[in-house]
C-alpha cells in the first residue's frame, strides 16, 4: 500500500527541484494560455456567440491538443503535472510528498494567472472567460462531473505514466494525458465547463475578479484526482514500491 | 490454427483476473461516459437539432480519443478490450478464454449501464440518446455496416496489439484502435450511428429503457469482430501459437 | 542508386507475398470504405449541400484517421502501401519489384471496387460521389495539384517508412502516412478533390459508372508519386542498397 | 553555459549539409503549401467569408498535421527545423553553427515562396492571404502574441528532440512539435494569425507582392524562438554539453 510523504525541506530546494517548479510554472503558463486563448478566440470570431458544436470541437482540440505539449515539455524535468488535481493525486498515491507537491502547485496557480493577464493584454483587453455550470446544472452536477472527467485524467496519468509497469505506453502516456481532457471536453463542456484542473479555472478567476463557482473546480477535480490515485496505486500497483517523486 | 478454448474456473478468478475485470469495468464505464455524453452535448447545444457536419465530427472525435485512452490504460492489466465484440472475436481466434471472456462482458456491460445512468444525473436529466438506424436505413444494411466496421476495429486489434510480430505497432496500437472509431463514425453515424460495440449500445438502451432495435449493434458488431478474429488468425498468425490471454 | 527490378514469378505467388495481396485488399477496402463513406455522410446530414469548412474537417480527418490504420494493420504484411501511387514511387526507388507491384495494384483496386458497392448497399443505394476538379480549376491544375500532393504523400513514406536509416521514426510512420493525407484534403479538398490514391478514385468511378476526369487520379497520383520515389531514393538513400520488398 | 558559435564555410557545403538544405526546401514547402492552401480553401468554400469557428479548426489542423509532417521527414536529415525561428532559436542555443543556419534560412524561405507561387496556379489564380493582426488588435499586441506562441514551440523542440535527456520522447517529438502550432492557432488565429514562422508568412507576402506587416512576424517568431533557446539551454541543459548540428 502507497504512503503519503510529508517530504523534507532540503529536498523541495534542491536544484532538481527548482527546476521542476520552474518547468511547471512555464507548462501550465502556456496550456492555460493556448486553452483560455482559444474560449477567447471563439467569442472573437462569433461576437460573443452562445458555444456551438464547431466552437466546442476548436475549444476541446484546442485544450487536448495544449495539454498533450504541456505535459511532453515538462515529462523529464517535472513529470509534467500541469495540473494541481494530478499533483494531487500523485501526492495521496504516494508518488511525490506533500511539500513538494505544495510548491508544483504554487508554480501551476502562478503559471495560469501570468497567461490569463498575458491574454488580456494581446487580445486587446477581452474579457477572459471563467468556468461555470450551465443552465439547468446544478453545483452538485458541477462538482460530480468534475469528479468523474478527472478521475479519468489522473487514472491515465497512473497507468500511462506513473505505474512503473507501463511498459511502451509511457511513450504515449502524453499524447494520451492530453486527448482524455480533449475527449472529456467534448463531453463535459456545454455543462460544467469541463476544467479537470483548479488551475485552469482558477487563472481566469483572478484575471477576471470573478470567483463566483470556482469552489467547484477545487472540490471536483481534487476529488477526483484523489479517487484516481487511492484505487489505481492501491488495486494496480505493487504495494512495496518506494515513492519517490523522480519516479513519475 | 487457433484454438478456442473454454478455460478453467480458477483462473477466472486469480487475482489477475479479478483485477482484469475492474481495469474492463473502469474503462468501458469512462469511454461510453465521454462517448455519450458527446452526444448529449450536442443535443444541449442545439436544442435536439439533427445532426449536422460539425456534431458529427464532435462526436467522432470525442469516441476516438476517448476509445484511445480507454484502451491505453487498460493495456497492461486486461488487454484494453473495452468492447464485447473485440473480446467475442479474440475468443474466437484463441487470444482469450470463453469463460474469462464471459467476465469481461459482464465487467463491460456494467461500466457502460453506470456511465449512463452517472450521465443522466451530472446533466440534469437529460435524455440519453440510443443508437439505431436512420430514415432510408434498414435494419439489414445497419447489420452490415455494423459488421464492416466492427471488422475493421477487430483487425486493427490483430494486427496491432495481439499479433506476437506486430514489432514497433504495439507502441501506438491504442491510438490506432481509437482511430478507427473514430473514422468509421464518420462515416457510418449518419446510417447505422456507428457503434461497433454493443456495451456502447448497451449501457443508453437501458438508461433508457428503449431497447428498439438494440439487436443491431449485438449481431453486427459480434459478427464482424467474430469474422476479423477467425480471418486475422488463419490468415496472418501462426498456426502453432500456444493460446493464452496474457499474450494481448 | 537504386534500380528498377522486374521481379520472378515464383517470387510473386510465394506465400508471403499472397499474404500480402489479401492485406492490400482488406486495408484498402476500409480505407476506401470510411473515407467515401465520410463523403456520403456529409451529402447525407445535408441533403446534398456544397460543401462547407465544417463537412472539409470531416471528411479530411476521416481519411487521415482511416488511412492512419490501414497502413498500420497492413504494415507488417505487406508494407502498408494502400495506394497504387505509393506502390509505384517504390518501384522507382527499387523497393519493390515492377510484378509484384502490378498484383498490388489489382489487390488495391479490386479493395476500392468492393467498398464502393458495399456502400451503395448500407446506405440504401445514396450516389457514390467522385473525384472531379472544382469550378474555376481546370485540369492542368487538378493535375499539378494532385502531383505536389501525392509528391509530398510518398516522400513521407520513404523518410518515415522505407528508409533503413528513418530509427524510432519508423514507430509513428504510420500516423505521419495518414496525417499528410488529411492536411492535404484541408489545402486540396475544394480544388482537386485531394486524392493522392488512384484506387481511392477508381473504386468510386466504377461503382458509380462515372469516369469523367478520371484519368486525373492516374496521372498526378503516379506523376508525384513517382517523382518523390526517385528524388528520395536517389538524394538521400545510399545507393549500395539491395532492392527488397520485405524492406519496407 | 551554450555558446554561439560562427561555424567554418567547408563543414556548410558538406554532403551532408546541402542535403539538410534541400531537406529544409522540401519539407517548409510542402508545409507551406497546405497550410496556406487550407486558408485559401476556406476562402473558396466561403466566398471569402470572414473566418469562423469551423473555419479555425479547419486551418489550425492542417497546419498541426503538415508540420508535424514536414519535421518528421526532415528530422534524420537537417533536424526537422521547417522554420527560421526554429533555427535561431536553435543557433542562440549552440545547435547549429550562424552560418550553416543561414543557408537553412535561404532554404526555408525559398521553399516558402516556391509553395506560394504553386498554389497561385493550382487554385487558377486565387489571392494569397498574409498574415496580419486583426481589428482591435495593435502591432504591440500581435508581436508578444507570436513571441510567447513561437516560445512555446522552440521550448517544445529543445525539450522533445534537441535536449539529449530527451528519453522516450523523442519518438513522439515531430508530433509534440506539429501539435503546439495547432493549438496555438486555435487561440491566436483571429489576434496574430498564429504564424511562429517567419518563412510561413514571407512566402505568401512575396506571391502577393503584400508586405504590410510582415515585420511582425519577424520581430515576433524570432524573439519568442531566441529567448526559448536560451532559457531552455541555460536553465534545463547541460552545459559541458559539445555544440554540433547533428546532435538536433
Amino acid at each position: 500500500m502507497p504512503c503519503i510523504a510529508f517530504g523534507r525541506l532540503d529536498d523541495s530546494f534542491s536544484s532538481g527541484s527548482i527546476k521542476a517548479y520552474v518547468a511547471e510554472f512555464i507548462s501550465t503558463l502556456l496550456f492555460v494560455f493556448a486553452g483560455v486563448g482559444s474560449a477567447i478566440a471563439y467569442n472573437k470570431l462569433t461576437a460573443d456567440a452562445a458555444l456551438d458544436p464547431a466552437g466546442l470541437v476548436a475549444v476541446a482540440i484546442c485544450h487536448g491538443l495544449a495539454l498533450f505539449v504541456a505535459v511532453s515539455i515538462a515529462a523529464n524535468i517535472s513529470g509534467g503535472h500541469v495540473n494541481p488535481a494530478v499533483t494531487f493525486g500523485l501526492a495521496l498515491g504516494g508518488q511525490i510528498t506533500v511539500l513538494t507537491g505544495l510548491f508544483y502547485w504554487t508554480a501551476q496557480l502562478l503559471g495560469a494567472i501570468v497567461a490569463c493577464y498575458l491574454l488580456k493584454f494581446v487580445t486587446g483587453g477581452l474579457a477572459v472567460p471563467t468556468h461555470g455550470v450551465a443552465a439547468g446544472v446544478g453545483a452538485t452536477e458541477g462538482v460530480v462531473m468534475e469528479i468523474i472527467i478527472t478521475f479519468a485524467l489522473v487514472y491515465t496519468v497512473y497507468a500511462t505514466a506513473a505505474d512503473p509497469k507501463k511498459g511502451s505506453l509511457g511513450t504515449i502516456a502524453p499524447i494520451a494525458i492530453g486527448f482524455i481532457v480533449g475527449a472529456n471536453i467534448l463531453a463535459a463542456g456545454p455543462f460544467s465547463g469541463g476544467s479537470m484542473n483548479p488551475a485552469r479555472s482558477f487563472g481566469p478567476a483572478v484575471a477576471s475578479g470573478n470567483f463566483a463557482g470556482n469552489w467547484i473546480y477545487w472540490v471536483g477535480p481534487l476529488t477526483g484526482g484523489g479517487l484516481a490515485g487511492l484505487i489505481y496505486s492501491n488495486v494496480f500497483m505493487n504495494s512495496d514500491h518506494v515513492p519517490l517523486s523522480s519516479d513519475f
